[in-house]
């Protein structure tokens, strides 16, 4: 059985003021008409059918997840109690499958991806599906850089593994976090490195059996929670164990260190729409170089990313800024001053004005 | 006959989005309860009784005065066909007062600017009017400069003419345009010049008589405007007759050419309010810098105007900007730039947006 996880418990906080706390970004359609977790789902389901798609986000969104995409069971949609990063979340998601099938095939999936080439990818699924059967491999997708973009993690490529319908699989040597510059170039030049999608394709009892290896602890609690799923003191028992587990991401604790982990490099299409900035890569600039959705009216205006919701936006002598305009927040910042945001809204909360977060 | 005649013709397109061609500057309250005109005109009445004020604005804005400024009977707003600069529109004020009284003293002044101290400018008004009485002089109010200021034109300073009403007036040694940062600390220094605040005294016959000696065609074709005040067919006098006036100033038509020109040095909290980065010597600072009206949160956020209308405007990184919300634009602009907002109203116009002008 194939199965999908889509990974949709972030915050998104760098889409701040449009993504809130209320509705972050994976239930925003910030680029198209589908959300993003719509549009998520939609694709993996040319390959994977709805029953068989599973949803895993924190507890104040499986409503919105629910109303979002009807066609998924509702008890597919896994609830996390707080946010563990991406070790303990798939951990949940695997001993909920685990139940309908122990030897299923899972494949991983960020809700808040862009891919453009969608047959491209869905032929690389079959493909990763393929190479995860044999029950050792992990298997992730690599993506072929096109820029020296310091904003991404890298794997570094080994030797060739072999083809799987049609695709050809690599060993990897290494995983590597976010580079400056001058690595990301080094990166981009050796053509040795792919950017680390964050997908991945494995068995349920192979991720399993990797979690007891390198996270005893986890693997353990899952246990404990698993033996809880059908019982009335699943929520409890989910509460409990869940607040025990360390927060560690399954690239850290599990992909940098077990073995037999391959990699496809692929070409389709991918951003992963990480801050306000991706907009330049998604959208058509206008002659000045700004990123323009909504009206706004510039005079020596450049390199702008301007999102009006309503209201015009002029500017006059405005170069590198991002200005967005929504309901009850107007937020401006210098492009390379982006990160901050987030002391913005820990200042937000700090002063009580925990409405606008 | 002590009479005012309080300009408000401007359009206040520096104070733009807030200020707009439907209500300009003069109309709006940018700095207090009151508008800038009420302001003025309460000003003046505690020297000139309702009756003897007359406002002087564009077709356009004339239902505006009357509704803001009940107090004023609706014949003492005269309206000016189309904009031609102060010379003619003193000359349309003079001809109306002269109806009145052809001897009446008239004090000019603009409806768009801040007066700290009111007694003091009070008593400096009966001292510029009893040295206007003679009937031959020409007399302003100077301000003694307090910054090495670019946006003001000034007055050099001559002799001392005698004192009138408790106050020194001065012969004035000539006008001078805007100056460059250095001219201007130069003026500072020397302790010689004032600011010229564009306000001025004088009887209706001495203004009429320079006129018909400096602009005798204004002249012309104010008489033949007299001669149409009360019949059918002024306003069609009127127009005809404005429209072949020359664009010019009293100050560059009349001030400087003049003789028998004369000055009150004042100390009276005089501000143009030209233009938003005026609100920074009006209203507090913030320890960063900033001058913030309504809701606003910042990091990193230094010496800006901001002024939020409702929306919360979120602002990172960001030095020296002026960020104005209002009901249907977001205006930003770095202060150094704000010239060239009049760009972004000509870009309005061209591109047929001239609800937001």
């Amino acid at each position: 059985m194939l199965t999908a996880v889509i990974m949709a418990g972030g915050k998104g906080e760098r889409f701040w003021p449009k993504s809130r706390t209320k509705i972050p970004k994976q239930f925003l359609g910030l680029t198209g008409e589908d959300t993003m977790i719509q549009a998520t789902v939609k694709r993996v389901n040319k390959l994977i059918p709805y029953e068989h798609i599973y949803i895993i986000t924190g507890k104040d969104y499986a409503k919105l997840a629910a109303e979002q995409i009807p066609q998924i069971p509702f008890e597919n949609i896994i609830v996390e109690p707080e946010g563990r990063n991406t070790a303990p979340c798939i951990g949940l998601a695997a001993i909920h499958i685990e139940e309908a099938d122990p030897e299923a095939l899972m494949v991983v999936l960020p809700a808040d991806h862009l891919i453009g080439d969608e047959e491209k990818f869905v032929k690389l699924l079959e493909s990763a599906a393929d190479l995860a059967e044999d029950g050792e491999n992990l298997v992730t997708l690599g993506v072929k850089p096109e820029r020296p973009e310091t904003g991404y993690g890298y794997i570094r490529l080994a030797d060739k593994k072999g083809d799987y319908k049609g695709n050809p699989a690599y060993a990897v040597k290494a995983f590597r976090e976010k580079p400056n510059f001058e690595t990301a170039q080094y990166y981009l030049e050796s053509g040795e490195y792919l950017w680390n999608s964050g997908m991945f394709i494995w068995k349920v009892s192979t991720i399993r059996k990797k979690i007891r290896e390198f996270i005893p602890d986890l693997d353990l609690g899952l246990d404990v929670i698993k033996n809880a799923i059908g019982s009335d003191n699943y929520q409890e028992v989910l509460r409990k164990e869940y607040a025990a587990f360390e927060s560690t991401s399954i690239d850290y604790s599990i992909m940098e260190k077990a073995s037999s982990i391959y990699v496809f490099p692929g070409d389709f299409g991918w951003d992963d729409v990480g801050s306000w900035t991706s907009l330049e890569r998604l959208f058509p600039t206008d002659k000045e170089g700004n990123v323009v959705r909504g009206r706004a009216i510039g005079v020596d205006t450049r390199n702008c990313i301007i999102e009006a919701s309503g209201k015009l936006i002029a500017t006059v002598g405005l170069e590198d800024v991002i200005v967005i305009d929504t309901d009850d927040v107007i937020m401006i910042c210098p492009k390379d001053k982006a990160q901050q945001v987030k002391e913005l809204l820990q200042k937000l909360k700090e002063e009580g004005l925990r409405d606008y977060l």
